[in-house]
């Protein structure tokens, strides 16, 4: 076998954590940004959200929902109404206490004490309780339910220990809100929302993920009960990739969300709420990257097709412009996965070599080369970033097809590198679960050692509660592990509960997690 | 004449500013949201923005922009570095002084004296030095050059007196960032930026614009000039509606961006900004609404056609619901500028004469009733929103195409409106500004009586700098009058300055302003 000089430094194998950052900062896509957990997010990193976003929006807004923008700034008062609410989010919030700045003589600048706010207003960590108090003043009967808003901001949890995409103090994400007459139809769109959530992450990001309830000890504060859909990374470690609660009518008696029902009384309504953010980014990172950088999926890819006419400085160069710019119209004018294909002519300065292994890195589905050569021949240098590799000689594996079946076949390569992509990942996931594991040492066995088990364990409980679920938590914690989720799709519960030894009543996923 | 029941209680020529309020309420646009200064977008108004910005968003990618996302956060040593753009903005910023919340004992909550800042951070009022900040990192030579991004985000300027999209203190908006080699390129990408802003105005949102450059004492804090474009709204008042700034070496010196150049040496940086806001949908309300509500040009209508079936609750209702879906699915699948027509079957329960007049309110462009007589006679009732009275009768204007007529026509409906609600403005705008003003008497007898002129003064003027500019900004200032801009197409000046009497220069308008 050749050694294959990979277009990193770092190898997934011997450091995940180090090649992870290698992928963000060589795929030129997020960086520190000198505000403490604030990160800049760059061109390539912002396209793909840009991507991920518009994609989500259509299956949000195909839903029924209605984008709308809520203020940034939360009034103390209306945090302190939900009490769990409050316990959950008050030692991580950014909160504003002045509205000017002067001169503090020394030249710089102070808070003015004379513009000190008499209420301070907190920066949103999420927006349950300013849109409910909007829902409060909408929803008069039964006839305006179900209500059914989303909303893409910033959000701000003051995070002390931070991680690019991941964890930061400022994201950016999508939060669905909506209110219905009663349990049932919000339990219903509880389940809805999550399913979208699955098929953005699967079909979109080629992300497979598992739909489940989480354990009560990872419920979103105030909620009744929450959703998660949850991905294994490729260091078998789970990222949870999108949240969808049931709120019962926690939130709508703290906000006073009362309906006239279909009797004439009166009723608190039932509401939830959902969110996917930018973390996803890192999802798409530690799913699909390899040791030459980023891969995106075509169907988030800002640009699908980088073509990379190579220039000599002199005669030649206009015959290879041309014919370059015949290729990205004839492609740009072509349809796969639904849309018109995104297609690059990458003609800034540089060598043609250096500029290919720059687009390897930030993981463009297809690259294609065009030279003088390529011109007389009339083919072009193909490059499969799901294929870099020929695996004999440790060498790019281009391909050379006409000029004119490039542009009929590139469509195909696109929506097969699409699903492949996810075929890919979920193999891999499948490949890494163990099931019936049958007792404390068996789980020992697999995640005790110093070697990371690289995936996740199904195991039967009894769903213990309160302090019972405190005792478990705390033997899964000693380990480094935690719940995932109850999943949707589970074989029913046939043996004993692994943490109490009490009869299970159904599975539930343990694992190491971001 | 019959006396047409128009669907406000107000009318623009009784009280402008309170129709405007009408307005914005009537179309269920935005509200108080009980937050200081902070409204809510509601879906309606949310939607014309998405519409705007996503044709706003095309032009400035299309000039070579890529977006990215920057920190919320500016720390106060980033602020301090640039002292005209602190003075500017230093009374009304809001302030983060503390990082938690603790219980005060009295069972509310209270920012944690141990989680104080070290260093206050302000919520961003615009980007320049965070910006910067990074261009300081990602510019290293001429080749980097010109560096444009682009970003869409919220701010936050405190604000005492607010006002629904036109002043609030948080707001949306655009903002780009743009380095250059030299003084000439930035100095014309200032230019062509203001042409992205002309043309999204007039081309997308039916808005004529002056497009010139902002005297003096207008100039954006920081910058070496300020352009804008200007649109007058029908009560004679001027909206800056975007504006584009050359910023010179001032911020390039403040946050170090330097560049090695052509010739091997190191140099700083020239660099622009521009952005365009929220505001934008107050200049629509302004610029289109009638006594009816608003009127949404087709460009930036969420729903371009809403088809309102008039249900019965009985048996006929099945085939009243298929020909209005068959009608639906026949508009949706043609095009009208550019893009996919946008129609809405709205089914939802409630009175089709009630719904109709949410719909005029709101300023859908088309609205297609559909009853079981016009399912038998193949009809439908049409109803344009820019012709929404018969003036002989008093009574809405419908018209009863057939079906297939309505489908075939409705996309040039759709476009003729388009063009001609900027022809209509522009013919009110140009029908309103005086022009040849001789001398101060002749601009008090047009603004200084208690009717206020419905336009603007186009006068000659000296370009008075300084102290000679503060006089003469004061003489305005007394008449409640400003200077809009410079218009970049005007004729020559051939007289003398309204103000000093010295040889005039230039031409500039005058007036009242938002």
């Amino acid at each position: 076998m050749p050694d294959i000089r990979h277009a990193l430094s770092t190898r997934r194998a011997d450091d995940f954590a180090a090649w992870y950052q290698e992928v963000v900062s060589a795929a030129d896509m997020a960086e520190e940004s000198g505000v403490r957990g604030c990160m800049v997010i760059k061109p390539w990193g912002y396209g793909i959200w840009e991507r991920m976003q518009r994609l989500l929006d259509e299956r949000i807004k195909a839903t029924g929902h209605d984008n709308c923008y809520f203020p940034l700034f939360i009034p103390l008062a209306n945090f302190e109404r939900e009490a769990a609410h409050v316990e959950g989010f008050a030692k991580e919030m950014a909160v504003v206490t002045h509205h000017r700045l002067i001169a503090d003589g020394k030249g710089g600048l102070i808070p003015d004490p004379e513009a000190r706010l008499e209420e301070p207003l907190v920066v949103r960590p999420t927006s349950e309780t300013i849109i409910g108090d909007a829902m409060s003043r909408w929803v008069r009967s039964w006839r305006d339910l179900p209500l059914k808003l989303n909303q893409w901001a910033n959000v701000v949890r003051w995070e002390m220990r931070t991680r690019m995409f991941l964890r930061t103090s400022e994201f950016l994400w999508q939060e669905g809100h909506t209110a219905h007459e009663d349990a049932d139809d919000a339990r219903a769109h509880t389940l809805r929302t999550l399913e979208i959530y699955r098929a953005a992450a699967e079909e979109d990001f080629a992300i497979p993920v598992i739909a489940g309830e989480k354990p009560e000890n990872e419920r979103f504060p105030g909620a009744v009960e929450t959703w998660s859909i949850e991905a294994m990374m490729q260091d078998g470690k789970a990222l949870q990739a999108g949240t969808s609660h049931y709120l019962g009518t926690n939130f709508a008696q703290a906000s006073d969300i009362r309906f006239q029902d279909r009797d004439g009384g009166e009723q608190l309504c039932h509401t939830t709420s959902f969110g996917m953010s930018t973390r996803m980014v890192g999802g798409v990172i530690m799913t699909h990257g390899d040791d030459d950088g980023l891969r995106v999926p075509p169907a988030i890819a800002p640009w699908q097709v980088v073509i990379l006419p190579m220039l000599r400085d002199n005669d030649g160069d206009a015959a290879v412009r041309d014919y370059c710019e015949g290729l990205r119209a004839g492609l740009a004018g072509q349809t796969t996965l639904g849309e018109k294909l995104r297609v690059l002519l990458d003609d800034k300065p540089g060598k043609a070599a250096t500029k290919r292994w720059d687009w390897v890195r930030k993981g463009a589905p297809v690259i294609v080369e065009v030279g003088p050569r390529d011109v007389e021949n009339g083919v072009v240098s193909l490059l499969r970033r799901d294929g870099l590799w020929d695996t004999a000689t440790g060498k790019p594996a281009f391909q050379s097809p006409s000029r004119d079946l490039a542009m009929q076949t590139v469509p195909s390569i696109l929506d097969d590198m699409q699903n492949a992509m996810l075929v890919t990942a979920r193999e891999r996931r499948d490949a890494n679960i163990a099931r019936d594991v049958a007792d404390m040492d068996a789980l020992d066995a697999i995640f005790g050692d110093d070697k990371r088990y690289p995936g996740w364990a199904e195991v039967q409980w009894s769903r213990p509660t309160g302090s019972d679920l405190d005792r478990v938590v705390a033997m899964l914690k000693e380990r480094k592990l935690t719940f995932r989720n109850v999943p949707l799709h589970a074989r029913p519960a046939d043996g004993i509960c692994l943490f109490t030894g009490k009869p299970a009543i159904e599975r539930i996923y343990v694992a190491r997690a971001y």
